[in-house]
Order: C-alpha cells, then structure tokens, then sequence
C-alpha cells in the first residue's frame, strides 16, 4: 500500500462531509502503523473537532511511531478547536502525508514548518490535484471572499424546460432529480429568481439532507414575493435581495423572523449579481447552488459568474419558438463575449446525461 | 482466430462503402484458408462486383476448401450481377459464415439454403447485431420503402444555433464540422428547409466525398427559391418539394436540367412529410441527411419522422429568450408527445460533444 492508496481514503472520508462544515474545508485523516489502519476520522461540523483529532480519538491503539495521512495541511493556529500540529507532535506520530498546503494566511505553511521543526517527517504533495477539487469550494472562498456558484439545469435535448402550454414535469428522471437534491445539501445557500418562487411556490429545501436546510436566497428586485409563500413559512433562513418596492410589503416583509432583506442596486435593470454575491460572501456563506429559472441563468452566465455548472439532458425533444428556453433574459450578441465551460464532462445517470464544467480549468501548480 | 474474428474484418470493410452504393447494403468478405486471408473485398459501386466477386477476384492463391466471412447472406438471383451463390459452389468453397440474412425478398434465405443444398458447411448468426447495425439503412428501405432519416444539429450547450443577433460561426469545433462533411457522403440526399437556402445560400455538398454529391432536397412549400440559388448552378441534382407557387417561378425553375420539381399536399400549412418521404423512396433514395434549419427539425422531431439523431453540442452558452434555438418552429404542448431518443449516447469529438440516438431500439431477434 503505498501515499496514494492511503490519501484516496482520506479523500473518501473527507467527501463525506456536508453543509454542516459551513465554509470549512472537507478534510479526511487516517492513522496508519504497519499497514493497517489504526485510526480514522473526517471533520463533520463546522467549529467541532478537526479530521486529525476524529482520528486521534478513534484510534484503536497507540498511535506513536504511526504515520497520519491528512488532505489538508494540519492547523498551527488557535481557531475554533486547538491547532492539529500541535497534538500530532504530543501524540509522537512519526510521519505525516499531507495532499495539500492550506491557503489559509493564518496556516499556509506554518503547519508543516511547525512539524518539521518537531522532527516530524513531512511528505507534501499527494493527490495535490484531487485534493484541489475536493475543495474547490473552501479555496474559492478563501482567495476570493466570495461564495462559490453552482449553477444546476435540466433540460429536453433540444434546450427546453418546458413546452409552449407550460408542462415540465418530468422532463429529466428520477435519478437525476435525485442527485439534485443530494447536491442541494452540500451548499450553504440555494438561490432562486422571483420568477420561480412566482410559478412554482416550491419549498427550496433539501430533501433527505443531514444538516441544517441551506439559506434560500431569492433575488427580487421589485419585491414582488406574495406574503404566503411557502420559503417564508418553511424553517431555516431566507435572504431577499431586492431593489426598490412598496413600502408595506417591505414592512410585512420585517415581520418574518426568518427572513432578511438586502437591498443592491441595478446593473441595466438586473439586481447587480456581483454586489450581491459580495453581501453573501460578506456574510460567512462560502457556496450556492443556483436553481433557476431561466432569466437567472442568464444572468449568471451573462456575467461569468457561474463557477461550476451541471446540466441535466433528457432523451427528448420539445421544439417550438414558443417552448421555454433553459437560458433565458437578454443573452449575449457576440459568440466571444459567451459563457465557456472548462474541462467539460458527460455522464449517463438514469435516461439522461449528465453534462458539466467550470468557469476555469483547475489549478495545476506542481508541488 | 475465430469467426468473431474474421467477421470483424468483413464488417469493418464494408463499412468503407459510401453512397455510390446507392440503395444497396453495405457488404465485406474474407476468404480463409489455414488462418489466413486469402483474398478480400467490399462492395463498392451500384450494379458493380458484389464483395464475395471482389473476393475471389481478388484472391491470391486457390480459394477451394476455403472458408468464406460476409456479413450478407450471399444473393441467389439474378440482379444487376450473377447470382454470388452459384459463384461460391462453383470454386468449391467449404463453409460460408454469415452475420445475417439478407431481407431482400429476392434472397430471404434462398441463398443460404442454395449453399446447403450444394453441400456447402453454412454458419448463420456471427456478429448479427453489429451487421444489422451497420446496415439499418438498408434494412429501413428495404422493409418499409422509405429513406431512412439521419438528422444532423449543432448546438450551444444551451440549445441555440445563433445569438440574438444572428451569429452562429462558428459554434461546433473543427472536428465536428469535418465529421459532418464525412457524413453527407454516406447518404443519397441531403435536405435542407428554403429558410436555410434564404439565409445561408448554401452548395450543400459533400466536402471531400469521394462519390457523386448527394441529391440536394430542398422543402419549400410556395417556391421561394432564388434563380440564383448556389444549388441550382451547383453539379449535382436537386429536387424541390412543394405546394404552390408563381407560375412564372415554376416555368423558369424547369429550365434547370439538374432540377427536378415535386408537389406535394399541406399538412397544417407545412409539407407533408410522409408524402415526401413516400416519394424520396418511390425514387430509390433510401436515405438522407437532414441538414436543418430549425423549423425543418421541428416538423421531422414532431412527424416522428427522424429515425436517427445526431447533435453536436459546444460548451458555450449563448442565452437569451431572441436567441435562435436548434428546434424552433410549432413545438409539442405535451411532454407525452415529445419525440423520445432510444439507446442514445455521448461522444467527445474535438471540444465538443456529440450526442445520438436513434427513434427505434435496433433489432434484437436472437438467430
């Protein structure tokens, strides 16, 4: 068994983690002596115990002379739980294997300097790239200070979400409305365009998800949300982005305990989405997953600001100049100004494909 | 080396036939003796040698007691060419392996009872579902007279074919569009809307094809063909389908010796379809490529009239609700009435994706 057999578990266990870290990083540590595992552990809750010391605490004999595989640099500061470096040195582990640095300024390096000057033998470096990936949301977060956007579509093969006459259920399987709602989970906020909330009324929660449901932010500009609406009776929280509107809805509006309203200015007669991606950023939410409908993924692709992008493609065709467009709003003029997707893959799940991408191709710096 | 094998070779020889074969299928042969191939060939031309001819003619040493692979049951009648079984006995072949019969009513086992009759060794069923696969064209026409309908798009992953403002060069990667020209080749027509003459001005011909340029198929329901369309002056012939028009038009379209002009009746103010396939195959076209634009799709999508479909989708999004969609047109109200795609699959070709089905399960009656 060799660093990358052992890395791929701590990758396993790290992926296991869901909303619940907030905008931690998914992190997966396993405790090897003599090629067996003799402990192991993920983080799970943001602000509870780190991945090493899951491992530690479940460890089934004496972990001296062991060596600790880990995805993420172990911490040298004093954060929400004391830092990781410091245990492993007290706990004698020999040798640790790390995928990654954390880019966080409060570690980036001071770990593994810290563990080095202990006499602890550092590897650096293993599944760096897959490591990246896991968490590509937490980097995002970390460089930019703005939440990373999943933007998710299902659609007929010919690029509709619905006939002429309205009807769209169910253009894509049950499968693929089943990996939607598992991926619902894993973001901290899910975002939506008034014009869903008009016509479908949904509930915007996440089915089956451990966690906590996340934040659902509709964009809103005129306030046009009715007062029954099923997200401002529905528990957990609700932010709504708007411009401008009338005095005693926003007033009715304040009553909602749940319910936070913030106010951005217009980018030629659109919320302004990088101001509101700001506000989100500002407020500790690290990622969303953009539900629709079809003038919001305009937007968001008009804009670049979709980070990632999933699209659901069903074995069918609607057709019609009249049938709905799964992108909408304005469009662009020029093919150059277009939105492109990077390092694009298609998957069978159920009936359809799967097809996706991001914004850019996943940082490949050589460690 | 077993028949799987060899049969392997007659397959991938037959599929080098392209559409001077016209109406005919697509046949390779292999003559074995001691594990080696002694001679070989594939059907080529229209109302030329037969593979098993080209086989023998072809042959290096003495074929008797030899073994003979094609992917056809060898024909036992008189046709453009003698009888390919009468061929077989008489150079005292010993055994005869076939992937399946041929439905031609002409031949429909005649000619593999003949072999046995003669004391040949016949083995029937040897890769069944890839021969048939290989010529669903012919299958299709032979069976129900009608050209079989291979439509052709190209998309943004969002399902445009242009901007707003009318920009759609190019979508697709080079790859795809060099794939596309190898495609017209194959097939006897290629059709294409009057919209598509009006906007492009296309040659519609196939790009580095080795045989004669498809029939260019032209649907134009009142003749608003320009006299100076490119097709009309291009080599080649054409056929316009339509309804009414101008007199004058009509008289001065009939000066062109390459074009040939057919009426038809309206199918709720469109040409009916299946009119014009009946006569597409009265012709003997047993098969065409459907070139667009997006009205043409929605009629043949809508019709059920695709039997196979092939799009190339880029990883771009163009957006916007004037954005032109592959499938314009009337379009379904009713998911239920969707055209559905059966076995279909994605490809990688270039940066794109390509992906395809056809509107029927092949065949899959066990031998």
């Amino acid at each position: 068994m060799d660093h990358e057999y052992w890395m791929d578990l701590c990758l396993k266990l790290a992926s296991q983690a869901d909303n619940r870290i907030r905008s931690n990083p998914k992190v997966g540590c396993v405790i090897i002596k003599e090629n067996r595992i003799i402990g192991k552990g993920f983080h799970e809750v943001y602000g509870e115990a780190h991945a090493e010391v899951k491992a530690f605490a479940n460890a089934k004999e004496d972990v001296q002379g062991g060596t600790l595989y880990v995805n993420l640099e172990p911490c040298s500061h004093y954060g929400k739980t004391p830092p990781c470096c410091e245990k492993i040195v007290e706990k004698e582990i020999s040798k640790v294997v790390i995928a990654m640095e954390d880019p966080n300024p409060l570690v980036a390096g001071k770990g593994i300097q810290y563990l080095k000057d202990h006499g602890v033998d550092v590897v650096l470096g293993i599944r760096k790239r897959e490591a990246e990936n896991l968490n590509r949301i937490f980097l995002h977060y970390i460089k930019s200070g703005l939440p990373y956007v999943f933007l998710k579509g299902a659609m007929s093969l010919d690029g509709k979400i619905a006939t002429k006459t309205g009807e769209s259920q169910w253009i894509s399987c049950e499968e693929s409305r089943e990996l939607t709602h598992s991926w619902r989970g894993e973001y901290q906020g899910i975002l939506a365009g008034i014009g869903t909330i008009l016509k479908d009324n949904p509930r915007l929660t996440a089915r089956g998800n451990k966690g906590e449901n996340p934040i659902r932010i509709i964009l809103d500009s005129s306030l046009r949300i009715p007062l029954d609406a099923k997200i401002l009776s529905e528990k957990g929280k609700n932010i709504i982005f708007y411009h401008h509107g009338e005095k005693e809805k926003l007033e009715a509006l304040k009553d909602f305990e749940n319910t936070e309203l913030a106010a951005v200015s217009l980018k030629e007669e659109e919320l302004h989405l990088s101001e509101v991606l700001k506000v989100l950023g500002q407020k500790g939410i690290s990622s969303i997953f953009v539900e629709g409908g079809s003038r919001i993924f305009d937007s968001f692709f008009r804009e670049k600001a979709a980070d990632e992008c999933a699209i659901f493609i069903a074995p069918l065709i609607i057709g019609g100049e009249e049938g709905i467009s799964l992108v909408g709003g304005k469009g662009i003029s020029r093919l150059e100004d277009s939105y492109r997707l990077k390092e694009w893959t298609a998957q069978k799940i159920g009936e359809d494909f799967l097809l996706r991408g991001r914004k850019e191709t996943l940082c490949l710096q050589e460690s």
